[in-house]
């Protein structure tokens, strides 16, 4: 069955982004990441900046605060605002993926589709001298070692994931396809995914 | 760089051991999977039914006997038989990817080819009805069922790699590339590996 529908799990820095984009731009369809926080705020009512803060990072799922809060929402009814968000999120890509092809960058989009046969779930890894270098040359120097940063990304995505899905972040059997992009190369990993994804299963 | 050598891991019935020899086969390279058992047992003196027995199963490595031997073998200054397999298969897997460009199967190849530049490292998975499946039709049926047969030699080859390679088994960051045969189909795997292999980075 062809896969029409791709989504893009990523290492912090492994060039992801780029490369979903590019998956898009050849396959004709549109390309989701940072706009799905456009979406999601219309649904949810949050706001885009809380979102951005929020989304794919469960700082607050690993806090004492946090457990408390989820469970005097769950004893009183309702839901935190993070679950609020996670489950406007939920919606959203649900909804673009019955909308037609798509790709989707991140945010838990494999778990979220994982009954979909039509489906290529993809996870882009690449080793710290590559994602440091790419991490530089996108976003610049700052006070913090820029491993520290990657580290502190990669740990948080890794909590969120796990928060939601029970599953391990970065695991081979969680996606279809996964791609070191430091050894690679981005042209090499667009290729690879446009091959995974024709028709012939 | 052209990736000349291509080791490939894989879950048990995964297809990948058809799936190296087919790439072995496209490339026209020498293709060592139990090939290798006759070669680390000219290399140690080993029986073969030692190796065959032993290789890629580390059920001794968590056992107190095991612990104990690999003690008492330490302190008398020799390697245990296990230990001593295992510097065989190291010492075989060196020497073969120093003869040339090939095709290596199993036997934490990835691990210890992992400083080469010219290799290209592969993990093969897929969900538990494709590897059922491919069980069956291969082997046969026995006394056990057959998703217990499948968990029990994927744990053993976990616990393999875990105490020789003191990483985990089946993490994307260990591959350069890793595919869920169940969803690709075999002929699609052997195609995404060639063109990864190709030169071009």
């Amino acid at each position: 069955m062809e896969k029409k529908i791709i989504t893009v799990s990523r290492e912090f820095g492994s060039g992801g982004h780029s490369i979903g984009e590019a998956v898009a731009q050849r396959m004709g369809v549109p390309f989701y990441d940072n706009q799905l926080i456009t979406e999601v705020a219309r649904h949810s009512g949050l706001s885009e900046e809380f979102i951005r803060d929020n989304e794919e990072y469960a700082s607050h799922a690993n806090s004492f605060l946090y457990q408390l809060a989820m469970s005097a929402a769950g004893t009183y009814g309702y839901p935190s605002v993070y679950q609020k968000l996670y489950d406007a999120q939920t919606h959203v890509i649900q909804e673009l993926a019955d909308k037609g092809p798509c790709v989707i960058v991140g945010r838990c989009a494999d778990f979220i589709l994982r009954e979909r046969p039509d489906c290529l779930h993809v996870f882009i890894h690449a080793d710290m001298a590559h994602r440091s270098a790419h991490v530089l040359e996108r976003y610049g120097a700052t006070d913090k070692p820029v491993e520290q940063r990657l580290r502190d990304k990669d740990n948080r995505r890794r909590n969120y994931y796990r928060f939601y899905t029970d599953r391990e972040w970065g695991v081979c059997a969680n996606y279809h396809l996964a791609l070191d992009s430091g050894l690679l190369g981005i042209d090499r990993c667009v290729e690879l995914i446009l091959l995974a994804a024709e028709p012939g299963q």
